[in-house]
């Protein structure tokens, strides 16, 4: 039986999460459910997609990624089910799953929308409960990709923004800030691999520039660094303190690999 | 094998409600445990009554819904174990069962005395981890009500704010506001059919009327709306923004349905 | 199939906490995981420690702990696998696991260096997901501990702050203070009943007294009280409020039982 894996902006303090996931082991006991968060920013459809992409390639094959951030919940937006090789994703069609599916060019998507796999009463502002969890727990407990609705051809992509190559510099931007205040940036491991001398990272707002290392405790405590994180993207943090409040870091920041 | 369901105000900072899951794993290891939430406001058994309430319908038959909040933990208050058909409910006896119970007439109330399904030692400040955990997994594992104690023919009821009908309005009230800043009133779908013509909702405190629709991105971003929400009762909402605290609103606010 | 219980500081807002748990859901599909906690302080190995040794106890046996609080991750610091009895535990080697290990005499110490059990590629800063992760699953999913690595005889300890016996009282200090603003002292159940008449607990820095009680309503809403804690040690709280915010309590703080 199939792994879950819950994105959702649902937060912790209401029932809204724990609900959904009674509605799917209503479905699919067996499954194991996995939150990766409930706490992405209310409708941050951008950070969501992030945390996807970030962390979806650790889950062994299988696993179904269900991805609630909906501000559109209850319009015409079109809710998916896409399949990958042996991964599913289930989502609403607002591009919080295309950043993800960037690395996964042979999908087959569907929109979801034949009643086999629905209940009965679905409401207008909690498709977690009644659209996404449920199709993902059938999905998960064997139901095959065609009971949920015809294969589409096109779905909503928010642009990933790609890093540029200028002479012997990339330049790319923070595209997400975690909890220790580290900024990951849009650099990745292969770009980063085509500079053949890097040696450090500017931060472009305050001509700021940080030694490129491996690990944190390379540098003392409370000096800026930078390093290919565990995603496998660039990131900018202080060891031991908050990069973000103390350089005063934002998404969309530019910076560049000299 | 059932499922567990938690409500509790131990917060997920410190280990209590994992510490409670070790106990629950000790006794039904096949059990599948969905935390609802642990964040209600410490000490606050309306907000955990109500969280149960819009929850518990959606879980599956023989959930054991195990719902500590419990400020007069050590006291002689009893501690519940109750049957309603195929699903259960343990928790202290100071009505944060109530809510949900209203929708349940038929049950089979006991008061958990019995040393069969207690550990040896019990504490005066942890009823989570020491009875309220070990009941719910013994009976998730299979064990017999009758193992928890003597039935009991009352228990403590917290009065539900029922809305009032007035002509040709419904004077409710808020009961929830939850994470996104959407306030859940005490009227119901059953209430709010009763009135044919209902156009408006109008929040009584600012004279603010706001149309009643079925969605949020049926008003622009930041436009105020109210709708049947998903557990069943009337929302206010602003699209896109926080209502409790643009509105001002706080549990026990009047609001009406004209 | 065993329990594997996690305390980190990973919080739950981003994905790593879930990652980790994929990668553990990978190798191990039929273990329980556990959350202790993912809030700990970023950082505060003393804080995970303290977690670990106040609920360790309550999860049976086979459980695997693992202890990801790791401000030295990319270090020469060792990963460390520890066996006693029928538990395990796994983390870094900085002083996290060693006040719970006090308890546990007859341990057997292993350095996580052989690949067998470890992913092909490990990251610099994201242990958790990478070595105690993967390593706990292997051990849960029934792995010898000889396939971690080398016994090894030391490990780092941090210091216990013992209380000690001054005539006719036990001084001891804050270790800890929970969500609701309890405060956990060092001075535990045995000590406490070496004082045959001990009547109040003092807390030296305003010279409060307080009562020694063994529940909260002992006392009325809004009074300090102190009382043998769920988790074995005399706790400082008042009924109904938060008695770190209002004492103005803080870790190390010295306390006395007289």
């Amino acid at each position: 039986m199939s792994i879950i894996a819950l994105i959702t902006d649902y937060g912790k303090s209401d029932w809204f999460a724990g609900e959904m996931k009674g509605a799917i082991a209503g479905i699919a006991p067996a499954a194991t459910i996995i939150d990766i968060t409930h706490d992405i920013e209310p409708g941050n459809v951008k950070s969501a997609a992030f945390s996807l992409l970030a962390s979806y390639k650790t889950f062994p094959a299988g696993t179904v990624f269900c991805v609630v951030v909906d501000p559109g919940v209850g319009t015409s937006r079109a809710p998916l089910a896409i399949k990958s090789g042996a991964i599913f994703f289930i989502g609403p069609d607002n591009g919080v799953l295309s950043w993800a599916l960037r690395n996964e060019p042979d999908c087959e998507v569907r929109r979801i929308e034949y009643p086999d796999l629905l209940p009965r009463e679905i409401s207008s502002t909690f498709h977690g409960r009644d659209i996404f969890g449920p199709v993902a727990a059938h999905i998960a407990a064997g139901a095959g990709m065609e009971k949920t609705g015809p294969v589409i051809s096109s779905m909503i992509e928010i642009p990933w923004p790609s890093p540029t190559r200028e002479h012997d510099r990339i330049i790319g931007s923070i595209v997400y800030i975690d909890r220790f205040g580290n900024a990951i940036t849009t650099i990745d491991k292969h770009s980063l691999n085509t500079l053949t001398d890097a040696s450090h990272v500017k931060l472009q707002k305050y001509g700021t520039e940080l030694p490129l290392c491996t690990h944190f405790q390379q540098v003392p405590t409370g000096q800026g660094l930078s390093y290919l994180g565990s995603s496998g993207y660039l990131e900018i943090a202080i060891n031991n303190a908050n990069a973000a409040a103390i350089f005063g870091l934002h998404i969309g920041d530019t910076i560049s690999v000299e």
